[in-house]
């Protein structure tokens, strides 16, 4: 009864997206159980290297035989300035000394290259390309479609989703700004834009003509049945699956995620250099009073990683990136299949509900 | 058939509830409007005099003998500092200069008495009092309630919808991020609670027993369906409402409502004091290279108050306060009796076409 233009498009059940969560979270057992359970799991797969992304994918093919999307970060050329990177790591020793880490770290690689990963998936033929951060270039998108893959893309705003049904994509993802993570912003002047999901989607669906899939703030049944009344085509939850048993979310993550309220969290640019909603944290709220620069993404996010590489082996949540969306308290650690089955089942009592009551008024 | 338990209390037909912009757009015209077509109509009433606000309900009885709301703001006693009131006088001057009205006036009365305007409702009866910004005195609540009056607060966190709860509120507007116009949070420590439509509908729902009316980014018949969906017993509209010809908004500030964009909008303290959402103007970018401290409110809304009404004499949106939601490219100029017909003929459609897949399923 769900059944969508989109879940016909990408031969699935459901239109139930699990959001792709790299740095972890995404393991290939979650990614195949929401496969597996009729939705579309998706691998987040921006910070692996070529040969992480080749082998993650024969993992999950040998979990699942459903179709599942990859998620990669169309890169971005950062301004890099040498005062702002060094100011940066001599704040940053005062952590590394408490994590008891070696300081001044000789600066590592900032991110994978895109066009390796790129070639990964086209030669693994994949069912399901997403990306955020902005727009592949042309011929990455000629290339994806020959081989029969659906291309999707993230949007912020109206403007950005029409660039990228301009750019061809098959389906856009509307970011709405309770989601967790990463924004996916690309446009300069539409840089701050923090849409909620319910202004956002009805005014995307208004301004395109492809599937728009709901996403931020959408956790069950209700989110499911409201998303598809706004107009979209599918909903995409992240945090809805950060604690499952399949998510690879550390577990000083996963508890933060099981107790935290709705109004945890900020969008902040301190762990990466680029705007994410994520669970406060001492690392935010001192990040408040500093007053140099923040090196842009990649570069910060790159300096970071190896005080939330520490500060996960000594379980403290405290220097982590905890992202996370704003529906919090309806978070909870079933299975992934599970969350699917609740969500379907919640929407359907729903739909019948307002059956029932346009039939008792005849 | 979109009758809840909260439209057989108030005694209105749909679950529409046009929201108390205070400052002008809630003309007697436009409340008793939307309640002579079903919804319920709101007096933003919190700037008015007890005597403005005397005669204003009795115009709007003149239009209507059906139910409509009042909303007050609940007093806050900001800390008044001599020194940020100064340089804020001083630095507004060259805003009066340009508009040719004095410079340094002497400060303006910063409030109206919450005791007299409360008073007033007492006398009058009225069926709905609403309110913002806190709680009201436990006997202001019980002298409502002895009168039958319904009695509403706002929250734009749980915990907030929580307090309102055991202070005997009979419903609660779950003020989303998207919502144009003052935040309503009163919780100190919920200051920036920023939380989507999406997210907050649920998660209040969840945590009280008594209904809910979900605001912000709501704009037509979708927005309708999907807030009830969330387990909202009602929605509430502003922008939607802010361009009707019913509405007191200044001409120019209409034409901004009708012609900006999703992602117009900021949160700002910059014109009262207080956050609230409103379309950008220079007034607002100027204030972001303030380097003193903006007054609290309500002594910033009164000092700025000689300087908002200039430009509105002399049609310059750019000192007004353009207060409005994130749904703005669905907003339009039809009448507010048009408004409500178009959102439940639109909600209608959608209930039929989802009771149509599920009879095609079987």
């Amino acid at each position: 009864m769900f059944e969508t233009k989109l879940t016909r498009l990408l031969k699935i059940r459901y239109p139930i997206f699990q959001a792709p969560m790299a740095g972890g979270p995404t393991t290939p057992e979650l990614v195949a159980a929401v496969s597996n359970a009729g939705g579309l799991g998706n691998l987040g797969a921006g910070y692996l290297t070529p040969e992480q992304l080749r082998s993650t994918i024969h993992m999950i093919r040998q979990l699942t035989d459903q179709p599942f999307g990859v998620n990669l970060f169309v890169p971005e050329q950062p301004i890099e300035s040498e005062e702002a990177i060094d100011q940066m790591t001599a704040y940053l020793n005062q952590y590394r000394i408490e994590l008891g880490i070696a300081t001044n770290p000789l600066l590592p690689k900032f991110s994978e290259s895109f066009e390796e990963q790129v070639q990964v998936l086209l030669e693994e033929k994949i069912s399901v390309f997403s990306f955020t951060f902005g727009i592949p270039p042309h011929d990455v998108i000629q290339a994806m479609k020959e081989r029969g893959t659906v291309i999707i893309g993230t949007a912020t705003t109206v403007e950005e989703a029409k660039c990228l049904e301009v750019a061809g994509v098959d389906a856009v993802v509307a970011q709405g700004s309770e989601a967790g993570g990463h924004r996916g912003t690309f446009l300069k002047n539409n840089s701050d834009a923090q849409i909620g999901t319910i202004a956002l989607v009805p005014q995307i669906v208004d301004h395109v003509s492809i599937p728009v899939i709901a996403s931020g703030g959408i956790m069950d049944g209700r989110g499911l049945v409201a998303s598809l009344t706004l107009g979209a085509a599918a909903i995409q939850m992240g945090t809805a699956f950060l604690a499952c048993p399949e998510s690879g979310a550390h577990a000083t993550y996963k508890q933060k995620i099981l107790s935290a309220n709705e109004d945890a969290t900020e969008i902040t640019r301190v762990y990466s250099g680029k705007a994410a909603r994520g669970i406060r944290t001492k690392f935010i709220n001192d990040m408040h009073h500093y007053s140099g620069t923040i090196p842009a993404y990649p570069i910060q996010n790159a300096m970071t990683r190896d005080i939330r590489q520490a500060a996960a082996k000594s379980n403290n949540p405290e220097y982590l990136s905890l992202w996370a969306g704003q529906g919090l308290r309806l978070a909870n650690d079933g299975s992934a299949a599970a969350i699917v089955k609740q969500t379907i089942d919640q929407a359907y009592v729903l739909v019948k509900a307002m059956e029932k009551t346009l039939q008792e008024e005849g």
